[in-house]
This record gives structure tokens, sequence and C-alpha cells, in this order.
């Protein structure tokens, strides 16, 4: 407790800084994400007051380390005075100009500069305003792309097991974590499942090197069984990040890309999560992994969520096939009002000065820091596995280490430690029996001790209850 | 002309002004919204450099009417320095949080702020990052709500020619504007399409009563054929925006909210375009048309297009049924990383403070005096109709105005007359045939008159031209 009671005093934790704003009927008013129908509009979240650093202050004026960077996005951390004044200055020039007709500064010098940091041919982006708009105008591109080559029938989407990419009807049809698609609608003829390359989850016994061997013979037996004739795309994470951090088998990422390549199906590097410094680069999918694919979504970080922005980089292949095709007017009827938006452009560009002028640097710095003292966990008997990459990293509870069993669903272990953890000072991203950790790329070695010291402390009061109410044994 | 001229004198055009900034490779790089197979990655648009009230600037330093608002959403103008500052003040304060597991206040409080001016029991609302997500949302919803009340099967989606509800796989799918859908995938299966309510386009010889009529007799038809239950939702805009400003027969609305209720179809009324001040109102559905829906979606003026935020409100009849379900986990799976951002509620509320302070009386105020003032085009033969709403109104031109019939699509009217416009001072929306209207709502009775001015030079100098052409000879 020694080492948390210094992260306390270190977070500087004062009554003083309690939070004295108006109550809210936010209950009443206001639905947040992935409610339950029975508490659907009736429901209050932890209120969050003010943000600093790696800190965010919640409404009892206690100070917490933002674990999950808000939603993997806080990368260069909250209140920087040079984003808050970009945003002030662009409102002041030129605040909003329709992309339909006009173009502004910021949008064109935004996608220069993106365009130079994307692998290969990768060089030309649409801007949109998030995550899920981007996989959206990734995949409407890809159908638009095969209308006008005359190909309609090449649609199909290959997806995998423990995907996340977005919360529109589309988008949302190729998420394959467990739970998100009970109760939801989804375009299930258009997309197609494959295994999530999990190394901690394959078949007991089997290796990892077997397990990739796998996964790549699913893919390419997929392709075939289905008619590579019949397959758009394939949209993929190189970490799958809300499904548990899960960093696949190594060589499997390039394996695949050469079967897509060889059947003409696009590869769709879903980076919304990884790029802008996750993992110590702007972009992942070849700087870490050694991949060029012909589009990358991407959003979060790029902004570092300050402002709604997101976008698809795409090769210039692709938009050569169009601009030679026979349909010349042809239409890519695909675009939204706040596209190329003049300020997120502006944040953007000042949060990618500030990554390039040491924060990309510190990320590759303290990142195998991260990893190293996150590992540290895994003598915690309920801890599974802890895994990552840079700075995104999973710890996964168990109920049983030799069998890897996650606990029952209702013991809510995630939330468990979560709750533990805030009263000692973080905020935690609890998912089932996971607790996400991507904490801000400012984060110091001191601040990672902090964070892994109230963790072991959270698991350990986690492990004290349920131990005491004899669900658990470990 | 004397009336162009001093248009342009009040515009206070100069050569100082004009712009020297970098010239981006924009046209190798930015994929702008709508591109054409022919010229896509490879396109350069009107470049803007500056905006303040309702101008902006272009590279050359021509100062421009801004005629559409940026894309309909400028609504209490450019460079307005309370919208600038809160911006700053809340990334200072805190520029984000998760709203899967935290709360922020500016949220909480325009959740309650929205609610006291949304109709009858809209009472909660579910905050996305514009019009296309908000319209996913609402759609997501009526699934996710038929599924817990173990109605499966009720899901298809009423919508109608002309209409416009954004550009998402979903939600495009219920776009009923020509040329939209040619090259683009759509989920079809799940929509029907009606008849635009398009009096303008009504069969010849039938009144605009009687034409009221067909269109509910066709609504209800269309239930009995499909069957209610079968049928989820009807969703359309109060007054068809993009589709050419196109406002219902009287009565209309209310007889199609009325077949809704009688048959447990959720009536979901569009608001993107129509809210927010653009009819007077802070939402057109009651206070403009007298309907209450069960869900309305908005957007663009709600922040006036300074950032990217929509929503939909949601009437407490539906969240109660969810409540009291038989499936409290039952989980509506759905959220947007920037849902209920803190920064773009905090500018969604300053800007409600300029709305309510005096813009929405000053818009209520001249509304009439622009649709009167538009109006007199009509004498130029070119033009077919002028229609609209408060400040939003639509310039119809056609080839004969017996027949009503529009000139061939490769005449390009409507950019003809954007591009005389432009020269002399006013930015047009053209849609085909049409010209679209909707100026900031802060426009004077004397800026009214300096763009009806400037358009009926413009709409003159494509008469001269197309007769010059010999393509047409009103």
């Amino acid at each position: 407790m020694a080492a948390v009671e210094k992260a306390q005093s270190r977070r500087g934790d004062a009554a003083s800084e309690r939070r004295d704003g108006p109550q809210w009927n936010a209950e009443r008013h206001l639905i947040q994400p992935w409610p339950y129908a029975g508490s659907i509009g009736n429901e209050a979240r932890t209120p969050i007051g003010s943000g600093d650093g790696i800190y965010i202050t919640d409404g009892e004026g206690r100070r917490l380390i933002d674990g999950p960077a808000g939603m993997w996005c806080v990368n260069v951390g909250h209140r920087r005075e040079e984003l808050a004044r970009v945003m002030y200055e662009q409102a002041m020039t030129l605040s909003y100009n329709t992309p339909w007709y006009t173009m502004s500064d910021p949008s064109a010098e935004l996608a220069e500069r993106l365009a130079a940091h994307a692998p290969g041919d990768l060089d030309h982006v649409f801007f949109t305003t998030g995550g899920s708009s981007a996989v959206e105008t990734a995949l409407r591109f890809m159908q638009f792309y095969n209308n006008v080559r005359g190909r309609p029938e090449k649609k199909l989407i290959l997806s995998r097991g423990g995907a996340y990419h977005g919360s529109t009807y589309l988008s949302a049809s190729l998420n394959g974590r467990p739970r998100d698609r009970d109760w939801m609608d989804g375009a299930d003829d258009l997309v197609v499942k494959l295994t999530s390359p999990d190394p901690f989850r394959r078949p007991a016994g089997m290796s990892v090197e077997a397990f990739c061997d796998f996964l790549v013979e699913e893919f390419r037996e997929t392709v075939t069984r289905r008619g590579a004739d019949r397959i758009g795309a394939f949209v993929g994470e190189p970490v799958q990040a809300s499904g548990g951090v899960i960093v696949p088998p190594p060589g499997y990422l390039p394996r695949i890309r050469e079967i897509c390549r060889e059947n003409d199906i696009l590869y769709i590097s879903d980076e919304v999560v990884t790029a802008f410094g996750r993992i110590g680069e702007v972009f992942a999918s070849q700087d870490v992994f050694g991949i060029e694919p012909d589009m990358i979504t991407f959003a979060k970080g790029v902004t570092s969520g300050y402002f709604p922005l997101g976008g698809v980089m795409i090769s210039s292949r692709l938009t050569e096939v169009l601009r030679k095709s026979n349909h010349a007017a042809a239409m890519f009827g695909h675009g939204y009002t706040y596209s190329s938006h003049p300020i997120g452009c502006a944040v953007a560009l000042k949060n990618l000065d500030l990554l390039e002028g040491g924060i990309l640097e510190h990320a590759r710095q303290v990142g195998p820091y991260f990893q190293e003292r996150l590992k540290t966990l895994e003598d915690l008997p309920l801890v599974g596995e802890v895994r990552g990459a840079g700075l995104m990293a999973c710890v996964e509870c168990v109920a049983d280490r030799e069998s890897r069993n996650p606990l029952a669903l209702d013991n809510d272990v995630g939330k468990r430690i979560d709750r533990h953890c805030h009263e000692l000072g973080l905020l935690v991203r609890p998912l089932i029996n996971m607790c996400v950790m991507s904490p801000p790329l400012t984060i110091t070695r001191e601040q990672v001790d902090d964070m892994v010291a109230i963790l072991r402390e959270g698991i350990s009061r986690t492990m004290d209850e349920l131990r005491a109410e004899g669900v658990w044994n470990g």
C-alpha cells in the first residue's frame, strides 16, 4: 500500500477540488452509449468535471489517472493549451465551409501530411466524423469501386471474432465481440466471420505457430469456399482493441495481406485505435506490422479526442482505376456535412505537431516499460494474462489459470476491479473479465508505477472479495 | 445592376483581402464529398479562407454571401467569438470524457434544455456526431425496441422520393433523390419508398388538396399491403431540404402522423435541417407543423456547424416500454466515441443562448421578407417556382413553365447560375436545375435585397447564355 499512498499524494487529492456545480437531471434526459433496457433513460454515470495531463477529476473532487485515455483517444493528454488555442483561432478565421463545393487550407494541408505518413501509395484521404463513419466510408467505397469496375457481385466483407468496427448498421455488422449483437440487427448477408487471432484463446495444446497456420488456412479456405469473385474486402484491426487488446501471432497479418492481394480482395486496416502514436507510430500497419493495406481507417488519436474527426486513407491504385474507368460520370454519392471540417483539421495538424515534436518518441521509450511493469501483475492468481503493444494493454482475469476459463459473468470481475481502482485513483475500462489500459501517451515512468500499484491493489481487493463471497478460491 | 453594385460595395471587396496562403496539393490528396469517378483524387474545389457574419471569402479575396450557410448549418453566422471562446474554455476544463462510463456537465445540461424545447414527452436524448449517425441511432433504436418487445418482424422503414437522410449504408438507403443511389448499394429489403409530397410535381390537372389525399391514401394502402405488423418506422423531413426545399401540402404531416399512431409505426421526424431556427423555432415538428413525433433527429444548426454534433430526441413512452420489459439485461449495443462530447455540448449550449437571445426572433421577423423577395424572381421565364419556409428556399428552373419540364441535365443550369452568382458575390448551392438558399439566420433585410439582386442578375446571365447557345428560347 505504500506505493498506492505515494501515488495518491502525487495526484494531489484535496477536498478543495470538490466540484459544486449544479446537479442536472441527467438520469432523466441523457441516454449514454450501451445502456441496458432496464435502466435506459434512468441512469447516471460517474460525473467528470475536469482533466489535466493524464488525470481527470470526478464529481467528488477525486483525481483519477485516465486509464483508457477517454476512449483510447486522449493521446496527447488533457488540457493541452495548444489545442484549445487552435480551436479558438480557427473558429475566428473560418469555422465551417461546405466540402461539397469548397475547400479549406487546414483540410488540404492535413491531407498532404497524412499522405506523407501513410504507407506506400495511400495518398488520398476522405475525412469523416469518427471511426464508424470512417469504416462506413471504406465499405461504401469498396462497393462503389466494384460497381464501377463491373464487379457488382464482389461485395462480401470478411471480419473476425473479437472485432469492433463501429456503431452504424453496416459497421456494427462486422463486430465480433460477445453480446454486442444479441439484441441488435445487422447486415448479416454481407459479412463472413472468421476466428479471432487470439493466441490466449487458441485451442488447448496447439502451439502459437500452429494456431497462426490454422487462421491463415481458415482464411484461404473461406476465400475458396465463398469465391474470391464474391468477396470485396477484409476489414481488420492490427491489434483488436475493444476485443481485449488481442495481438495476433507473428506473421499472421502479412500472410492475410498476401492472400487478399492474390484474390483482388481489398485489405482495410482499421487503425482507429492503433494510429497516432498508440504503438509509437503515426500509422502502425506498415511501421509496426509490415503490411501495406489498400485503405486505412483512423479517428480518435488524430485529434486526441478534442474534436470528432476520422477518415480513410485510400490507395491511389484504387482511385486510378476509377479515373480510368468507362464511367467517368459515376458519382460516389457519399459524404458528411462535417467532412474536412476546418476546425477539426486544424486541431489534427496541431496534434500532429505535438506527436512529432516529442510525444511519439516518448511513447516509443515508455511503451516497453509500461508493458514490463503491467506484466508483473501476472503473479496474481486471478490474472490469466497481461498482453499488449506500445501503450495499449489488457489484464485478462480467469477463474482458473490452467483451463483459462473466465469467472461467471454475474461476478462482474472487471467492474469490481474498476470500483476498487476508482477509490484508489484510477479509472479502468472494464470489459467483462478484462481491464483495458491505454493511458495518454505522455505518461511518465513514475506514473506507470502509480497505475500498476493501484491496479495490483484493486485486483487484490477483488480477489479478497471473491474469496469472501465463496465464488472463487484461487 | 445598380443593386448588384451596391451589394458589392457593401461587401467591401478589396484586393488587400487577397489570400496568399500556401498552395497545397489538395487535388492530389484530399477527396471531398460526392466526387465523380472520372475526377476522384484529382480535383480542386473553391478554396475558402475566412468567414464573418453571413460572408465567406474565397481564395482570390472575393467576399461572398454564404447562400447555403455552409451546408444548412451556420445558423448564427461565421466568426462568433462567443462560440470560439466556449470551445477554448471547455477544452481547458474538460476536453473529452468517455460517455461509456462517465458523464460531463455540459452534456447533462444540454439534454435537459433540449428536452424542455422538444414536443410532448420527447424527454430523452442520445447524442451523435451528425445527421447520418443520428438517423442510424433512431433506426437502430427502433430495431432494438421491436426486438425487446418481441416484435422482431416489425422492421420495415417507410421513406419517400426526394428524401435525404444521410450517408451511411442504412441511412442512405432511405434517400430518394435522383442519382444518389445510381452507383451506391443500399439495404433495399428494409425500405419502402413512397411518393415525394412535392406539390410542384403533382400530376397535371390535380389540385393540391387532391394530391394530398392521394399521398395519404398511398401511405394507408402501403401499410395495409405490407402489413402494419411488418413496418417499424416512417422517417420524414418536415420540409424535404436537399430534395429541393419541398414543403408538403397543408394537413399532410398530421394525417401521416395519425396513420402511424393507429398502426404502432414509429414516426421519426428528421429535423437535421429544420431545427434550431431554420423555420424560426428550436424544433419545427410541433411548433410549425403541429405534429408530435416519437423521435426527432437533429444536427447542423445545433452547433451552427462549429462542432460535429447531432442527436435523437426519444419519447419517454418508448424508454418506459423498454424499462418495463421482461428483458432488463437486453443491451442497446450502440454508441459513438464522441457521443455527448463535452466541447460539442458546451458549444450547443452557447449556440442555444444566442438563438434564444434574439436570433430566433429575428429569423421569425425576416423569414417572410426573405420568402417574399425571392418570390419576385418568378417573373424570370427560366424560373418555374420559388418556394420555401422560414429561411430556407428553392428557386426551381424549368425549360417550359407550362409543362414544368426541366432543361436537359447536361445544360448544368444550377451550376451556371452558381458560377455567375459567384462572380457577383454570392455562393449558391446548385442542385441540378435548382438553387437552394438557406443563409445564416442573422441575415438583415438589406442583405436579403443584395442576395436577391445578385440571384436575379445571375439567372438573367444564365438565360442569355442558354439562348445564345440555342438550347433554350424561353
